[in-house]
């Protein structure tokens, strides 16, 4: 029997992208190749069951699993992680599936959290890190011969006497011949470099109101750019995609291992670089504006995307003792990690804690102002970790929860990103009715981590879910039922959803969220305990994070997520890791506080705390097994009233 | 009648190199391909008369000059740069045009007129620009999670607790993976930067003990390197050669001229990183040492060399106003300029005060602790410009007077520079007999600095030459002959000459030294009066420069090129350019001193100055017209008595 050809070429619709492949290879990989993204958390280890496609037409050798149940079988559902490419495919790709573009945290959004205002109104001097000057100098003259460079330097020390100015190599060579073809009329561009002031560019004429920078937030799932204008202090213009590095796993831990097993750091770098110079693109064409003009980017993100996006080897974050091999990135040249903007322009990474607390915990704690306050506060970033930072402008103290990524969408069985079509309040009616909204009022197609804080909370008020957050099936509710023998509720039905099937959510997955919650509320009453202080003590909590456009904090504390305390003093900030680099790109004061900050936060390792873990396992309750603890949650409206 | 060929081949004796070129190019350009410098003041414009080479066959075609008398157009000598190659070409070039190495200040020297000691019992203290520390860092562990970056700047921050310490990209990138891969013993090399220590690199092991540095001198005509041992404050070698830039002009002045008319400043710049770079490779090779140990090189220069070695324009430096494109060059990444030292070695540049007072005049003011003097104190370099300096710790004057290269053997029928076969030393016997002392006692090829000083003040002693410097024409000297109508002294016999003729001293070559001694004499009375001084408050005065190695102080006094003080105050002290650099490598402290002086020298324009045209003038006669001025030097032994 002579051989197959050996290469393939797989059609995926509705894409309508092709690839060709050798066979052998997965289904997985000619997506890859295609350059269509597929949800896949497990990084192509086939155990989260989130690569689902339909196979068309075709010949496929596909692994077994547990993950697809006998109907999608027979709908030919394959996991395209397990399964290998035979011969000529047509794949479909199922909507579930899709890495569809999100509504991602813009401006918009930042003004509608309030974060312009915090920001803005914060007191931060406006003294943008890169700044222009417009220097009208004397020409030399045989009664004042002062050469160009100290003549340069002078008509900039009167504008900042206490500067320690240096210029760089390419300036040096450059500038003279800039003063004299001007008369000497020339703009200097100037930014912090540690203690020295460096001179980094300078212009003919005035261009000193055209000054640009880049607020950057380098998220594990979502990479958001803002451009600012820093003479105006306004956000010009936003804009976001998700990480290229998604391909290679959804959480950062796993995009480590794949770096490692092939030799990929580059690789990954790569990915980052060219997301945000996709995205700088677009910026630079929509708002017509100069590449020359940004002449700096300040960026925030985890430890570890830090990392990647640097280019330093990420291996120690993921290993005992998990060390990063940098906390404080030192202000680099923009150019020399690829990013397209003007070629001398700086680089600025907000300072890390700890492998676990980094960059976008910084930033955020200062741009809601945490380092000011006298009244003891708590500020949360929920996302695959959950950061949690408790302190005033004195002390701080700060961990890290693997909350798991739960409420970004990630291990419930229709849960999402907060994307188009995706379910973001949840509200359960008298008769066990269900109104949903979705985002950009489209069909749903899953359900969003807002959402699901809703659902539960609302859930268990109905009394279908119970205090242990197990399933009551003596609830009278029509939307209770039983799949496969388990219980499972109904969010949409079939005909109301635009998936082709009704949207649910399981036992395992209200477990999974659960968990979540539990790990961020342990982290939340550890670190109290640590430092021996009371809930009650606390003023103000912020939470942050990629939730959605909407929370509903009440129903934070209905859940157990947040500690019981007056809902006034619960404020949700949306993404304050760009709201961090944005307020570091506007003040060099803003800058020197995060990494004030950065120095005085202390690290608390909860993996290595007895304490974390009791917490935990009490925590594995809807609001908490120690009910004292929540007296404002209600028991349901059904069944035995609560305690409280 | 046929062309005849294009391509013309020249050769030179006795070098046995040969050149092709274009018939039409000129002889002068054939010897630059061939690769043979050619002596060439003028750069080419047939006025200076130095570049006399002999045709031995071929055709070529000449311009009329006055440079060349009878006997030699006999002898078929032409001027190299006013003859054009016609055809294929035999060329000798004659002893006294060829450009050969010369007798260069080095260690030896330095170490003969006590520069070591000067510099080394400055009480400088010892720590180099760029330090070396080795580093045995704890690993990081549960109880210690230090990021690995932190952590070394803690280890460093030990040995520096005030530093500002910074990273550059590639150690950044690189130094974690060296601190795991040695169990975190490490030797990291830091420098300064401005207001901020660099961590230059970080190295495997222990690799403290071998750090080295260049100390550089840019001299127009000379380039000195040496290589210093940083940890032991000593020099280990010492290598010199000619400026390759002299082919296209013996003085600055002229290279500005040529690289603005050929738009050649790159070309220039590269000329000067070639020569040092030979240098380097020759050291590197001689001493068997790692490129990478060289972390660092300090250059002394003035304001034009350094402009040409950076890359800046020197056009400034030769136009009213006169102003440099900068006086200040920041440090620099040596390779950014292509000096061949470890990739990540750090270049400092001294720092200059005007375009005729450059960084050897900073430099040497520190080295010879001008900056410490309580006492009043003058410092004089001569070279083609005589720089002068007066003051104390707490005030100096400086200015810059155009003497001429004639005591650098130029303009000096037989003048050559401090090379072998050079008479360094001359004394004229009661009975008008002549003794020299030639350097490396070969047979005399000419006269330098140092020997013309002797002659000029002998002559003057014996008669020979009178007050006015005119020769006395009744003097009974037998050498004191007549050519061609005019009076001439014959040095050397032309049976005791190497070069076939009679070494002799013409009343031009006479009229020019005078020139140059007034030039710098006046140089220091302008100062002198500018400051309200008188010449005794001067205790010490130290003469700088090229003349050679041995000078005699006090015919310097007698010619009237220095002050009549007591010989003991006067003090002769080689490259001082040199060892301002070498100081500025091995303390840190010498370098900012260094910097101090450079901005507190305050420069005094000569060019504008009508008191300097006055005291130019009266400085014309020997040892000067007002001998009241010079109580201590006697009249000829021969003639009328001085007035005493």
């Amino acid at each position: 029997m002579p051989d197959k050809p050996t290469l393939c070429r797989v059609h995926f619709s509705p894409d309508d992208r092709a690839a060709e492949v050798e066979r052998g290879e997965t289904v997985l990989a000619a997506a890859q190749k295609a350059g269509i993204y597929i949800s896949s958390l497990c990084g192509g280890d086939g155990i989260c069951g989130k690569c689902r496609v339909i196979v068309r037409s075709g010949d496929i050798q596909s692994k077994p699993t547990t993950l697809l149940d006998r109907d999608e079988i027979r709908r030919n559902y394959v996991l395209a992680c397990q399964t290998t490419v035979q011969g000529d495919l047509e794949i479909e790709i199922p909507p579930e599936t899709r890495l569809e573009e999100g509504q991602i945290l813009g401006d918009e959004d930042a003004e509608r959290f309030g974060m312009l205002s915090l920001v803005e109104a914060a007191g931060f001097p406006h003294n943008p890190v890169v700044r222009k000057y417009h220097l009208k100098l004397e020409p030399p003259s045989l009664q004042s011969p002062l050469a160009g460079h100290e003549r340069l330097y002078q008509a900039i020390l009167e504008h900042e006497p206490d500067a320690n100015l240096q210029t760089g190599f390419a300036v040096l060579r450059d500038f003279n011949r800039i003063l004299t073809a001007t008369g000497y009329e020339v703009t200097a561009t100037i930014g912090r470099r540690g203690a020295t002031t460096e001179v980094v560019q300078v212009e003919p004429g005035d261009t000193s109101a055209s000054n640009l920078g880049l607020a950057i937030d380098i998220g594990t799932t979502t990479l958001v750019v803002q451009l600012v204008d820093l003479v105006g202090a306004r956000i010009v213009d936003s804009e976001a995609k998700y990480n290229s590095q998604m391909k290679h796993g959804e959480d950062y831990i796993r995009r480590i291992m794949y770096a490692e097993q092939h030799n990929a750091l580059d690789a990954m770098q790569r990915l980052i670089i060219a997301d945000l110079n996709e995205l700088i693109e677009i910026l630079v064409r929509r708002n017509s504006i100069r590449v020359s003009d940004i002449t700096c980017a300040v960026v925030a993100g985890n430890t570890a995307m830090i990392h990647f996006f640097i280019g330093l080897d990420p291996t120690g974050i993921r290993k005992e003792p998990y060390v990063p091999v940098a906390n404080s990135i030192p202000p680099l040249r923009a150019a020399q990690v690829g990013l397209h903007i003007n070629p001398r322009g700086i680089l600025y990474t907000l300072p890390s804690v700890a492998a676990y607390v980094g960059a976008d915990i910084t930033g955020g704690a200062v741009a809601i102002r945490l380092d000011e306050q006298t009244d003891l506060s708590l500020f949360i970033d929920v996302g695959t970790n959950g950061e949690v930072v408790l302190g005033n402008k004195d002390w701080m103290v700060t961990c890290s929860a693997s909350a798991g990524p739960a409420f970004e969408g990630v291990g419930v069985e229709y849960g999402m990103r907060a994307a188009r079509g995706a379910i973001e309040r949840v509200r359960i009616t008298p008769d066990f009715g269900v109104l949903v909204q979705t985002i950009g009022n489209r069909a749903p197609r899953g359900i969003c981590g807002s959402g699901l804080l809703d659902l539960l909370a609302e859930m268990f008020r109905a009394g279908i879910l119970a205090r242990n957050a197990r399933f009551d099936a003596s609830c009278p509710a029509r939307r209770l039922v039983r799949r496969d023998g388990n219980l499972e509720f109904v969010i949409v039905p079939k005909d109301q959803s635009a998936v082709g099937e009704a949207i649910v959510i399981t036992q395992a997955d209200v477990s999974n969220l659960i968990r979540s919650k539990a790990a961020i509320y342990a982290a939340i009453a550890t670190l109290v305990k640590a430092v021996n202080v009371k809930i009650d003590d606390i003023r103000h909590i912020y939470l942050a994070g990629g939730f959605g456009n909407y929370l509903d904090v009440r129903n934070a504390i209905t859940l157990g997520l947040l500690p019981d305390v007056p809902p006034e003093r619960i404020h949700f900030v949306g993404n304050t890791a760009v709201a961090g680099a944005r307020a570091a790109l506007l003040s060099e004061e803003a800058l020197a506080r995060i990494e004030r900050v950065a120095r005085m936060m202390t690290y608390i390792d909860l993996m290595t705390n007895p304490k974390y873990m009791e917490e935990f396992v009490s925590a594995n309750f809807i609001p908490h097994t120690d009910v004292e603890r929540f007296p404002s949650v209600a028991g349901p409206r059904t069944g035995t009233a609560g305690s409280g």
